[in-house]
């Protein structure tokens, strides 16, 4: 059913996009979705100590990235179209951050999903949201 | 746990929204969200008797709106402030939609949720909406 | 330049989407943009007197898809995929609505547009809303 | 009218926003907006060459941010609660980007704007975001 594994996708992440791989791990990925982390260090850090808006929105965008990658396969060509985030609660300091993302729909050149941001071990949603992406068509 | 029931919400549908209290049902309601019924008739439709875009908005619009009165009790002020809403696929024809919605802020003044669009009895989300409300504040 | 004239957009509308060719006008188009009035009518309002939220989001939404088919003519087949609409003031009682939509982006296969929602005469934006459109891919 | 000039902003951000401040340069501050300059190194970019998504969604971040600041003055407490953004084009390779904000409704609690992203000399609209912000109640 998958395509991908959580150590391929991590793979991937350390060749393809060498910058931002050390940022994040894979902790969990199946037919319903990818968990992804987001390793908290002070760069990622506003005033005050939360982490930051584009760290958050990186966050999610990189888990539907690797959330697609999982269904159909490593395809650098796909791309992010549209993302609306909510910003719902302050992250807890001192956390890392999980975004947990599921497809919507994974058709033949969109892909729409949402990813769910928390705090480590915090239930409450720190943020939400929902990505569309353009993958290139998949060749009979 | 809850400040309105399913018959309570009905009911202030009724009274207050007279006008569109028709088309929608309360059909089930408790602590995680709420569900609505669209009664699909000819006026929701678009030509090739799919249900409109403004109709599933109004089915997500009020389906938020339900839930969070489900929650803080009959409020007639609150209004919508934001939504985001992705258009997945065609609604089925000939079939009712549900409106599953649930909250995941519930602020002081504002409050923030999500709703899937289904067409009765299939499994696929038709769209998906995020939505914000300004609620007015309550007295200590 | 434009491929369609107001009056010929006026007359798609007619023949092609009958049951709400009533509530629009198309009160002006050119190459930045066009300009859709709601004809404001009872049953667009909510309580209060306001025009409602999903009669404000079919306007913003059929802006976009006639300032699309002014720039490549009557394609049936182009559907509303995302909407993000911002409500920021009360519309005033009493008035018509104006919808101006500009085209920010015509792809291939998707269009991306602002539309700006105003009661006539007044310079305070009501609401804005930002729309994907997806198209059928153009012929060479 | 304006309540901080460019240069202020400038400072602000120097001094409350040190880690970001080297990224960001205030081209412009009028009644009608703000435009922000990303200084556009290698750590914003992405394999190929081009911006990033999150330094993107930093560039539409900040412009607003500082837009909000230059009408109601150095605010810390400013927070995004949602942002909605389109990526439609890549940006050109080599250019600094240039944010355009602009404030479409200055309320008691929340502001709501839009900003448009350029690659430096490039008349294409690379990506469009609207944001809503929650500031502290004004004192009377």
């Amino acid at each position: 059913m998958l395509a991908m594994t959580a150590a391929e996708l991590q793979g991937f992440l350390a060749r393809d996009f060498g910058q931002v791989a050390q940022d994040f791990s894979v902790d969990a990925v199946d037919a319903a979705g990818l968990t992804l982390r987001l390793r908290v260090e002070t760069r990622h850090l506003r005033p005050g100590g939360t982490v930051s808006g584009p760290s958050m929105f990186a966050l999610a965008d990189v888990a539907m990235y690797l959330a697609i990658l999982s269904r159909i396969g490593p395809v650098a060509l796909a791309v992010t179209t549209q993302c609306s985030i909510d910003f719902l609660r302050k992250p807890v300091a001192g956390r890392d951050m999980l975004g947990r993302a599921q497809i919507l729909k994974l058709g033949r050149s969109l892909v729409v999903g949402d990813v769910l941001l928390y705090s480590e071990g915090v239930p409450d949603v720190v943020a939400r949201a929902s990505l569309t992406y353009s993958v290139p068509p998949v060749k009979a």
